[in-house]
């Protein structure tokens, strides 16, 4: 796939994918909508396999490399969920995955991709170092990279989650998708483009990894320096895929804080019973921060994930609320 | 409701709170499924009204309620779901609910109550106790007392659940049910016995509150002294007519360790990204605990609450690894 998809590409990954995949259900709550003064519509990827929408672009991928490529494996460098999702997509399709990672990703993550039959190794915390490694790791095996957000093929996968949701519930008003690398973002503006033309689609941010924001705001490519959210799906960057289809669509980019990531993840778990990760919370988080932007319309929340570590929620570390 | 439900009585009591009730989705795992060795079909009450399958008999008996006796309100003593799925039901009717509860009871639990509007009164955390305070606030306000379990049009409501998950999921070989006082296993029973002939049901309970095991057994009721289970609603002993249903009806009652509830609750919780409440993790704790009896057979387990203290969970708590 070598150029933006259009609404005929993403009608044909999803019946690629849809074998693999778990189509995921939409939540709602009376007791969330009267918080927010709006009627969201939650899709719950912490349902899809892997316990998060990743897996979705991870399959398209897999899915279609040619005999060929496929024989040798893929690889990536991941902290997280598209570890796990590239380890099951390559499972399912009986080749190796091997998955880069940093020393300091969450240990449930580890474990889950060995779980998974992922091949591990470790690296640095840093981009440089996850880079070089992965180089190392593709010189030996001849495996193919499978970038986890910046590849069309991977932007179309996880389109597939907004198409549902549109399928689900027609003629939302707006649609929120947490953004880090911008692949479930662009993905998601596309499927509204061609599915649901009416719907303004936000990207919502850790202030922390504002690279999206600023980027969008200087109409250029912007990267994060630090990232030090506890959002660790966002800590990314934008790519030269994923941020022009993001700069053209997105209605907006918006701003949430560490505290209120954590307020509306803790709403999340205990008024709806759904486990979410902080990532996956960073969508609600910019309504409730937001709501003049969303009162009283019918709004989507793509809740990206529920991979936590739950000997380490953010409420019990009082560094997180100390902070602000 | 005079005398045990029949089919007739349950289909009817289906269609009476169908306007007000959620109609719980069934979640399925494959990665616990093979952790267990079978097929496993969770009927998940945890996103039912009031975060339990208690809003189930609680609405039954407050719809159905003549216009004179709804008049002077509803009554009841409980330290958890019934409270909130009681207040809940008398604000759907537009009367009044007076709920005594023990001072002990969980502070997310009394607020829940105070949100629906319920009108609390505090008591000593003794059964004792909990009656004299409830006739006192009957005898001040001649509300109809609404107990948790003990009274056929809650039995009634309870089984909705099983009969709503036999049609979803057709020719169960087991149903798992946590109980307490047994209405939901009582229910349970009689569903299996009127819409799926073939499933055999089985009650889950804490070993720290072992009366259903005893009295099954030994084919009388025999009361719990003392239940110090982390099971909070499952603390309470079977009644004179949820017994009697149980001990004809059920296959016999599962006793687990307080460790291996701790155990099937974070499985639950890290696998399936639902959050359930001690009490709901019981039923997949017993076929953890005796998997012969479930090897390769098609199991329902009904999860039967979601209502738990983020701020206070078991295994953040080394005492409750520490005992075994």
């Amino acid at each position: 796939m070598e150029q933006i998809p259009g609404a005929a590409d993403i009608i044909r990954v999803r019946k690629i994918i849809e074998p693999y995949i778990r189509r995921t259900p939409v939540h709602t709550s009376s007791a969330v909508d009267s918080i927010c003064g709006c009627q969201l519509f939650f899709k719950c990827e912490q349902f899809q396999k892997v316990g998060a929408f990743k897996f979705r672009g991870a399959t398209h991928a897999v899915m279609t490399l040619n005999e060929r490529d496929a024989r040798k494996g893929v690889a990536t460098h991941s902290s997280g969920n598209h570890a796990q999702a590239l380890a099951l997509a390559a499972r399912n399709r009986g080749i190796e995955a091997h998955i880069v990672m940093p020393q300091t990703a969450p240990k449930i993550k580890v474990e889950a991709v060995a779980a998974y039959g992922g091949k591990i190794t470790f690296c640095q915390p840093t981009l440089p170092d996850r880079e070089a490694t992965l180089l190392k790791v593709r010189a030996k095996t001849g495996a193919v990279e499978i970038h986890p957000y910046n590849d069309y093929r991977i932007i179309a996968g996880q389109a597939s989650a907004a198409a549902e949701l549109y399928e689900d519930e027609p003629g939302l008003d707006c649609l929120v998708a947490p953004v880090g690398g911008g692949g479930l973002l662009s993905g998601s503006i596309l499927s509204s483009k061609f599915f649901s033309g009416k719907t303004k689609v936000y990207g919502a941010e850790p202030e922390q990894a504002n690279d999206a924001w600023k980027s969008f705001r200087q109409k250029k490519l912007i990267p994060v320096e630090k990232a030090l959210t506890i959002a660790d799906g966002l800590r990314t960057s934008l790519g030269c895929r994923t941020f022009p289809i993001i700069a053209e669509g997105a209605a907006d980019i918006l701003c949430v804080e560490e505290a209120a990531i954590i307020r509306a993840m803790m709403l999340i778990w205990e008024r709806m019973k759904l486990i979410v990760e902080p990532s996956a919370a960073v969508a609600l988080a910019a309504v409730l921060e937001h709501r003049d932007l969303f009162a009283g319309k019918r709004t989507g929340i793509i809740l990206s994930g529920g991979n936590v570590d739950l000997m380490n929620l953010p409420w019990m570390d009082p560094q997180h609320f100390g902070k602000h």
